[in-house]
């Protein structure tokens, strides 16, 4: 980082002016550090292409995390709560929220393991999985499409990379 | 999307086996179109960096969020609520409780603006300016140096540049 003090200033010169509701007549805050600052970075990116997703899917009334667990249910018919939700790294009581409101939809089921009657398996329904389809065509075809239209094929791999060396090894 | 199919399929498998605390004899779920998507990429590495940045931080016990108010109100003082609200994209009732545990702390103050009796101004205050040089320097040696490590100068700078085009352009 000892190099960095002046890229910062000259990048935050560079930031476009944030949009500022309430007070449009004000100027543009110094960003300073924080323009560098690779979390902070991770989370304005990470806000920016959840919204859009949620622009996307509105049609279909699924959130990132819904999807993702549909996605999972799909491939990997007949796991427990537990494996599911560890492999998304969602916390058990936002889950199991998660679960009771895709059950009242009819997306997916629970149903009492046959090895282990303490355990839940999770299956996706019929409308579960029709669902699933027409959002993965939705993601495709709307979000991924114009991200990919944004950083270019390329790029788009090699950030893809980037944060699954972050997620795995940092 | 039409070529990734493929890619999809052998990222999923190249995967490392995703931690899986409770039933540790469980085979790694497969992926499925997950790893490709960007967004659900973004909130895995994302988490990671904010994880590390609190473990980093936890002699000062401030959080990313917090970090970045002090660093704004530092570059930025006399500023009102809503520009640094806004600039960080921080919901009103969100920031109003973040700021009431930073002054709880005496780490910044609110002033009425003597311009604009409604408006508060914010301020550092002696101890969050001294705090906040001690945060700097813990993010820069301790956490930012680790993520510089783990990608690479070149990759890290390629790495901000496509998030910040996600997080203005998208």
């Amino acid at each position: 980082m000892t190099v960095s003090k002046t890229a910062m200033a000259d990048s935050a010169k560079g930031r476009k002016e944030p949009v500022d509701g309430a007070a449009g007549d004000a100027a543009a805050l110094e960003m300073g550090e924080l323009s560098e600052l690779l979390g902070y970075s991770l989370k304005r990116a990470q806000l920016k292409v959840f919204e859009d997703f949620l622009r996307c899917m509105a049609p279909l009334q699924l959130t990132p995390a819904q999807f993702s667990v549909l996605l999972l249910l799909d491939k990997n018919p007949g796991r427990n709560q537990t494996e599911i939700a560890n492999t998304l790294g969602i916390l058990r009581p936002n889950f199991v929220a998660m679960l009771d409101g895709l059950e009242s939809r009819d997306l997916c089921a629970r149903m009492r393991s046959a090895n282990d009657r303490r355990s839940h398996i999770l299956v996706l329904t019929d409308k579960g999985r029709a669902v699933l389809a027409r959002a993965k065509k939705l993601v495709a075809t709307k979000h991924e499409a114009r991200l990919n239209e944004l950083l270019g094929p390329a790029n788009r791999v090699a950030l893809l990379e980037m944060l699954a060396k972050i997620a795995q090894d940092f």
